[in-house]
């Protein structure tokens, strides 16, 4: 595959064997570098069913020959929901459910394609800063890839995740503070060390790997594109990584628009709306960040100028959800669909239900970026009551008749 | 589809519109029923990938215009593990990975047929007894088939999975006893109240949707069979119904012979272990069930008979593993494969482990019953050790030089 890299700051054009990771000019927070491929295969026809996101392999920054992690990543479930689009006052609503990838979440779309590229240069230790879900997903596939992963965390990650690394033999170094401490912490150590970085946005095959959600999408609804593709935002390379998916097959010529995408952010982390708002997408504004939605909590997001300037480009905007709008949005996704989403994947649907009366007679996909058994804890404080009873029907059905599931009886 | 059933005991045969759980004569513990299915459609392709478990729905006992839950279920990955079959010293090693599944297990096949019924049936609600992987499957499923779920738990199941039922938004009765009183008090309870019992064993179509587990290897592996089939046991449906699975493709012609099945139990509830090698499979052994693997820490099962009969028609048998064998294989077969299951669902790999002396140069398939997300808690205790670091490149080189990663620095 022919490409180059492009810094989204200063456009600044570099060849991919002479920089690795960020523009050496803008430094890694504004100079993250953008694939540029030059000429994309023609055809439309992609093997998704049988080879997850390897039926993108040709429209990729990597070799022919290249390395492919051995766990069946990608072609995650869609869902049409015709009754909610119709409660909602859309014309179609998709849910793209990516909880159902090898680790559980999103994550597992780049880490592949981190993995294909520390094989091709001979790494075999991969290293990575993440909230969760970046972490579990470089452990599981760096094992099932017999390669080593070193993971920072903050040390107030949640337990499942900490526990899904040490399962698949990870070395975890928690660090007693927050997120965005352990991924300054993360980058200064590996590349002191000689490791390659699984880090968010300063590695620009990530968000390749990413794109492949919505392209599966695209080949999912038979080259029909939603108006509107809402998706939550922590760093901003998810975001950034579904209108790069997009624009990419609209270069190729299999769809002719590109969805408005909608970057949803917890109102406690919302550092891109802010900056998105004011304007100067290049003065990235940072806070303290506070949300139950661990995997977005981010308060020095990392590929903010790349987020502000596609979600421009493509027409849409960034918009905040207030935690308790998260925790509805798990319950009421759950209960009206089947999917159980972790805070942060829920956050997309909390986002569409704000947004819905700008939404009427549109057609929206959101994407569930991560699955619900994830994060337990969250969930229960929203998700009601058990009935204590005795092993005596008498009693159970005392119970049932209180809360109005019997009359009789 | 044309179908009677057949009890399992004393072989008298029911036309399903007269009964819908257990045979009248022998009872619900002895008298469970098979479905037999009158004439099988001789075909030889499935689309395993665009219809999941619905590839097999002309094998199935349900009407040609039958009710699919809207969730995509079954053709979870299959894994060949040539590194690790050489070390076991087999041939070939298959991990059938049904953690994938929607909601996370193995149940969601025989759940989504319990759904098939009811809604032929016109029942609105559904119970069940479950200490999890049921529970959650058929809080799951019901919610996104619009369904009513009233579920029966014993008071000390974990927190963790009592709240995936209420998020789905089940009906959960915590019980102030065992397992097995919740599940005698469930079916009194849902017999009175006439709601559709989806109780493992009683109900005789959930081994028929389970049998699809079976189905997709046969199909998977390019209608190879491999020489064991390998599953952990509770209640006994989901061994019976690998045996059922694989019967049906001989049956049909696709294949030419059936794997020795093995079911894997814990140590201490190895219920089944007993009555199989007392050679009395009319006459159970019901212990006090203690395991880390909850799933499968049943001390009554409701099984039995069906399951020595078919293991043993198989040629197979049952193997008891420790906890401590158990929680090893978590780890193990998650750092090997990157897949990481449930205590119950690494079971099948500890009794590989276990008899893979006895299996030299033959191929063995396990199949991996629940996602490991379910159960952080006991995979915790087997997994190793966090790094406490603080925000400080001389503390984690420190930490990094203690625990061996780095010589220098």
């Amino acid at each position: 595959m022919n490409y180059f890299l492009k810094c989204v700051n200063c456009g600044t054009v570099y060849d991919p064997k002479e920089i690795m990771y960020t523009c050496p000019k803008c430094g890694p927070r504004l100079g993250t570098l953008e694939v540029v491929i030059n000429e994309y295969p023609k055809h439309s026809s992609f093997d998704l069913k049988s080879k997850g996101i390897w039926a993108f392999s040709d429209l990729l920054p990597i070799d022919e020959d290249h390395y492919e992690v051995p766990l069946f990543i990608g072609n995650t479930p869609i869902y049409e929901k015709k009754a909610l689009a119709k409660k909602l006052g859309l014309s179609d609503l998709w849910i793209k459910n990516d909880g159902r990838n090898p680790t559980g979440s999103y994550k597992d779309r780049a880490t592949a394609m981190a993995i294909t590229k520390a094989k091709a240069l001979n790494f075999n230790t991969i290293y990575c800063a993440s909230t969760g879900n970046a972490a579990s997903s470089l452990a599981g596939l760096t094992a099932a890839s017999g390669m080593k992963s070193i993971i920072f965390v903050p040390k107030t990650a949640p337990e499942a995740k900490i526990t899904q690394l040490l399962v698949y033999g990870a070395i975890v170094m928690a660090v007693d503070g927050t997120y965005d401490e352990a991924f300054d912490l993360s980058t200064e150590i590996g590349n002191e060390f000689g490791w390659y970085s699984r880090n968010s946005a300063i590695n620009p095959y990530l968000l390749e790997g990413k794109k492949t959600g919505a392209m599966e999408v695209v080949v999912q609804l038979d080259f029909k594109v939603p108006d509107f593709a809402i998706v939550s935002v922590g760093d901003g390379t998810v975001v950034s990584s579904i209108y790069k998916g997009f624009k990419d097959m609209k270069t190729i010529g299999l769809i002719d628009k590109i969805p408005k995408i909608i970057g949803v952010q917890a109102e406690g982390a919302n550092a891109i709306v802010r900056t998105f708002e004011s304007g100067h997408f290049d003065r990235p504004v940072d806070i303290d960040a506070h949300s139950i939605a661990d995997s977005i909590a981010v308060g020095k997001p990392r590929d903010v100028l790349k987020a502000c300037k596609w979600v421009k480009e493509s027409g849409g905007y960034f918009v905040s959800v207030t935690d308790e709008e998260i925790g509805k949005a798990i319950i009421e996704l759950a209960r009206e669909t089947g999917v159980f989403g972790e805070p942060a994947g829920a956050a997309a649907y909390a986002g569409l239900k704000k947004l819905a009366k700008d939404f009427q007679g549109k057609s929206a996909v959101i994407f569930v970026t991560g699955n619900g058994l994830k994060d337990i804890k969250s969930a229960m404080n929203f998700a009601g009551r058990v009935n204590y009873v005795k092993p005596d029907p008498k009693d159970v059905k005392s119970v049932l008749r209180q809360i109005g599931v019997i009359q009789e009886g």
